[in-house]
């Protein structure tokens, strides 16, 4: 169908696919629109009768200037709302290194696509709060999936943003009309270098939102992250099933985990696992490993012993000679190689190759040698390092969460458990929406799920 | 040692025993006394050597008036400083009924003794924000005095400093050489009854503080009760002894309970404690019983698949429908006679003869038949309940744990389990000293504590 | 359009009305639909261009059994979807005093009409949780609404109790043809007696869910109820706005407050906002007045000064002492009257003609004369006294602000204010939806909300 | 008196002073002596009268053996027990960069000194978690205590890393007789070169524990830090005494603040203490600075528009297209200077050269270029920043008041606000015993400081 030409002005259509009705794009999408002053016209719209079939819409909006209609569409787009007809993603040169050129479109955590010389293609390493950053590469083509009903065009970086300094200059490779192998992936604003070309402002961008859990799945009822008064065992055992299913399947499973792990007397329960093979990697500060090897080491976190209960005396110093002791034999895994730490989960992680990583913060202690004390160096590592990574398992810690949370594509289940409901809710409100919360306790936790699993483990077999 | 006759004017000599350092009780009565403006000078002061032995001083407090004299006496009375030289209480006649007399003393849940005659005498049913009434036991409530700084009336109790009741002392019956039995016992504002006789002030009233817990014992640790970062294996581990040795020995376990229990999955757990002996009473409100009556009738609670965590249509209306029912039928304990209810919490208290009272509140629906909707009168059944129980584990509900904790005496032992720290805390900011606080999550609480219990009596057997 | 026989068994069209997109109502009735095994097709769908224009939806609903098709009618009725072509209410006499017949229809707080007749009848003291009671009064006609595409019907009192659709038959009055006045209320499961006439299942109940409240509405941002990290200058600014308009308008505003109220020293800011005219009821408990009489009297709550912040010695014993006295002066308007209680809220309400109600729990000391100490009573006074409420103001108690929860209509606007996120999140937790949180301090949020009421009105004058 | 021999071996004199009863210190200390296997006599004991008087004991420790008796010692030393015949620190050169040799004396935040050659030394920069660094400096002398009762030695380097008393040896320096000037300071972990010189062991140091606020002092009841039932207006206006005494002084206030802050709508109440001289050191991270700026570019905090509530389309891009466009300028102070960035708290900092701090952490987006993303760097420019620091007011960040917790001295005053008490805790339950909670809510605290600051400053003019 041809755009209409309306009597107030700019129109453009757009369409929207999936769960829309069931998940909430539909009436956010119409939201946006009146909200920002525009106005809109169902022109079809098929409902799914099944959870599974998904729904189909396709919206006239309507809009009384051409900025204001832009606008729209930009806000409507991360939510899946792509132009019938549709155009190319501009892109433009970085002019200062370690900032995005201004207009930059802004990642979110969804499945994001760009238009390119009228292909969609996919963007890599999905990460909120990023650019799309566009490179050619000769050498290794990338799958890309045609549009059939697109002119096929060369990308052209437009110039005239007036967010550029320099002249208008032609493709990236240069060779202006040889189709070339683009490659889209996020990028953060450190990572940014004068020269590269970045994707600026909605138009050619498509995001294929995550579809929200069906509803009759165990986890749906842990969507209100807050209340404690649910039936616990059940979603313990889904998490059990989730890392049954994470090691059967080949997945990577991630911990997070905050020191009252060991505080709450979970070491054995998270070495088991470990040992099990249920968890792949494991991201932590200084304080987790630290108090990790003061048990190993003394018997005590922050100076409480661990199988009595009992504060012992001097017992405060302990997590500072247990820092010095292994700073004095050059790091974890030396003093694992060197048989002088026996036991607990950094043990465990030395003994059986799991991964890992220590990111420093300005609380720290010490640190432990393995620490990451430059956090940019430690976001770049966990970056890396949870590319695989399939499950995500966070225990006890606000401030790692948070920082995985921001790093991870919207696709991967995290579940979030802490005592406190107000770092599952901090979760919840920065748009990890793909994240379970689970409000419990983490000793008790940790012993259910571990005796799940075995039991789980025992009767698969 | 004879007083001394002081030039800053008034002068009277305490004495402190038990562990008057190590519990903080020395420096709350020397602290009282000078914030009160008064002096004090130590006497004597042995300080035990083991935890064990305890310590003893005698202050000379001083004051510049009478007045301030007494009233510093009074407050530090309540630490339990005694009078070197003491007199007897002094007692008034209740003048209306349902409140106390003007000057009343005002109980803690302390152990207690008042002086009647120069005797000692234990008071009985002790409570704290009680009055204390004094009774002669012929057969008739004794006679009304008269309130006077002078009348020599010869009230005269046992003079041994032994709680007893035998020796007959004199007179509140007016008939003043003729010695009778006296009693002293706590009783609550809404009892009292014109004619009675209390006690007034602080004179000849002394207080036995509970010796805190010694600091190598393991509940120690959770009396900072906020603190979810301790291990949680011992606490539980511990809770679990102590159901052990109250069944060895014959003690009497209360469970008051929320409706949490119910609706994150722990009346099973809770059922076996039962059924093992393990928990004697329980005192709950209508939504405990409500929901475990719905989750055995419909298998949700609030509407909440147990098995599987799924919203269930309209599940909503299965509380009140469950009400309905069990009202229809003519009681929970017709309900489970007659075979329509077959499992669950209540099931178990009826099947077991574990007596249960569930008391009302202004939120209920319905409620249940067995619910006691007048509150005093829930009150004084709950008195009535907990004379002999030696043990009392309150799980997630702030209403009913704060109104049992202001009827139990100071040494009877109490766990508070609850996820939520503002309920722990509210309980010891109230005066329920020998509260040890959890905080932790109730299914987890449970099912840990279920395997503990039985663990631990299979290895005792 | 006539009823079409589907292949699959049996079909009812249902109309579905208001914001049911932008409230989600069309998912939740179409996934209710899917879920209880049914199917549907949307046959006519408009969705309203504004926020204030309401959508339209017709839905035929298949289900493979007659009784499924009557189940999913009845549970997406609770969310406004009602058949097209209506049959009357099926009526059912109590059988017992005291519950409800079997399968009685259980309200919501949402405007619900019941057809009688072929009438719509406007259910009138709505209140979740109870049943609809059909009263004929020839005296005392109620407005009736005429459904346009019913049939002119008598009423049928359906006294077996089966489900039925024949012939009309008796009406509760004896007199079949004659056409009489019939109201339909709301009542509580306790006040039922034999004989009256109660409707049974969802046939001819209809129910109205109040819209969602715009999104650009300022106190929509707070309907996530328990972020703490929102700009709370606004939200208190209207909630000043809301008082203001209450009062102007001639409304009732509705304090619901616990004793924190005073101990964190907002007496005066209450008082203020009463001697003021903007706070019309007062519902608490015997806490609240308890701590108000105590600062009145000693100048402290709970025994801490609050003036200084100080803990006064003996201070613990002030709550008591009030209570004693006031129960001594025969209660707290005679205490007002006598002049022995000069200041407070208590004084305040009573001095400004503030009706208030003290609502007993087992946790009272005392309590005070005034205190209904049978929570059965309360409850039926509160219900009184909320009829005419327009505006609730809860502050600082999770039981009473519950407990009137549940007797509101949803039209009601609520604001519930506390510091702990588990309070507000419980109220939302039990379907009290048109209740907005506010995550802050009691004493602070006063202090502001008095200044803005102040600085306000002053501007308006 | 001599030191007794006594049959159960080994003997050390402590003294004891200061208000050792009152603060608890004194059964601490008796505590630990029997705990750790010890036993006591307490020779002397005298107790102040008044809140001011110190109290003083001479207690007698016992231990079975020299080590056990080395260990008492140890323990008790931290609680300001000193040998009355004291002997030097041991010294040991460290061997391992960044880590102290093994053995090393870990600091509390209490005043500390060292004896060297019969000198006691105050230690220079106290934090707790570090070694006591000790330097010889010709040419800048420090000041020096005398101990009158101790012969005059040279203070002894031990090399050997053995525990040993013997014959005095080397001095750092090598000229052994020539007397120098000692300096002693806290040295962090990673600090540590090789060839510096240790105290290792408890040996020759001593500490003065901070006295314990007296009683009647208005912050005194907010040491409980966690009830949320206290009267605030108090507290408030206590804290903006402090303020004013600060700046009337020529103190320094350091202010530790989190991005609720900036959500909460407090920017212009923290912006006026800023203008108003009452704040003179900022210690943030990037999402305080990010958001504050955010709203001075957009008007928006993480998307929420602060005068009304509003959620923008598209407002969650806002904080990052303000940092982008912060890098973009070279940063912000360029930013001010520019003109660009008008308003705001980072800009109140910069125009009234208030010194701001931005920590970095994992968790970071951008970051914004003056974030220091190393965290040892960061910790080392906050040492140095804190030297002159009197007052610190921590609101709503668990990370940055935790750390600068760390490193602050006990005796600089410390008040942390956050809304959600765990926060308030952890710091508690970290040993940063001099800090008082106030759980409270942001905005509402700093509206009303700011009016107490601007009402009080108006009234003593």
């Amino acid at each position: 169908m041809p755009t209409k030409t309306a009597a107030d002005g700019f129109v453009e259509r757009v369409e929207l696919s999936g769960h829309i009705i069931d998940s909430l794009l539909l009436p956010k999408v119409l939201d946006h629109i009146t909200a920002a002053g525009g106005r809109f016209e169902i022109e079809q719209i098929t409902v799914g009768q099944a959870q599974r079939d998904p729904s189909f819409a396709v919206i006239a909006v309507h809009a009384p200037s051409a900025d204001r209609l832009q606008q729209i569409l930009a806000d409507i787009a991360d939510h899946g709302a792509v132009p019938v007809d549709s155009q190319d993603a501009r892109l433009v040169a970085a002019d200062i290194a370690g900032a995005f050129p201004e207009g930059f479109y802004s990642t979110t955590n969804q499945r994001t696509e760009v238009r390119l010389a009228g292909r969609w293609i996919e963007v890599q390493d999905q990460e909120m709060d990023c650019g799309v950053l566009i490179e050619s590469s000769r050498h290794t083509p990338c799958a890309v999936d045609q549009d059939g009903t697109s002119s096929r065009q060369t990308p052209s970086a437009v110039m005239d943003g007036t967010s550029s300094r320099q002249t208008p200059s032609a493709v990236m490779d240069g060779t202006r009309s040889v189709p070339t192998t683009m490659t889209a992936r996020c990028a953060a604003m450190t990572d940014v270098k004068i020269g590269q070309t970045y994707v600026v402002g909605h138009a050619g961008v498509r995001v294929r939102p995550e579809e929200r859990q069906a509803k009759s799945h165990g986890f749906e009822f842990m969507n209100s992250p807050v209340s404690t008064e649910k039936p616990k065992g059940v979603a313990i055992r889904q998490i059990a099933l989730e890392l049954l299913r994470t090691r059967r399947e080949g997945g990577k499973a991630l911990l997070v985990g905050g020191p009252a792990i060991v505080h709450t007397g979970s070491v054995e329960h998270v070495s088991r696992l470990l040992r099990g093979g249920y968890i792949h990697r494991l991201f932590a500060g200084n304080a987790l490993a630290t108090h990790d090897i003061e048990q190993a080491l003394f018997g005590t976190s922050l100076g409480v012993r661990l199988d009595s209960g009992d504060i012992i005396e001097a017992g405060h110093e302990h997590h500072l000679r247990a820092i010095n002791r292994i700073r004095r034999l050059g790091g974890i895994r030396r003093a694992v190689e060197t048989g002088e730490l026996k036991s607990g989960i950094m043990h465990e992680c030395v003994k059986h190759n799991v991964e890992f990583l220590l990111a420093g913060s300005i609380r720290d202690d010490g640190p432990l040698p393995e620490v990451i004390t430059d956090t940019l160096v430690a976001q770049a590592k966990m970056r890396e390092q949870i590319r695989d990574v399939t499950f995500c398992l966070m225990v006890a810690t606000t401030l790692h969460s948070i920082a995985v949370g921001n790093l991870l594509p919207a696709w991967v289940k995290v579940v979030c458990v802490d005592i406190n409901p107000s770092t599952v809710i901090k979760l919840a409100d920065r748009g990890s929406f793909q994240t379970v919360g689970l409000v419990t306790d983490v000793e008790p936790f940790f012993r259910a799920l571990v005796a799940d699993v075995e039991l789980l483990a025992g009767s698969t077999k």
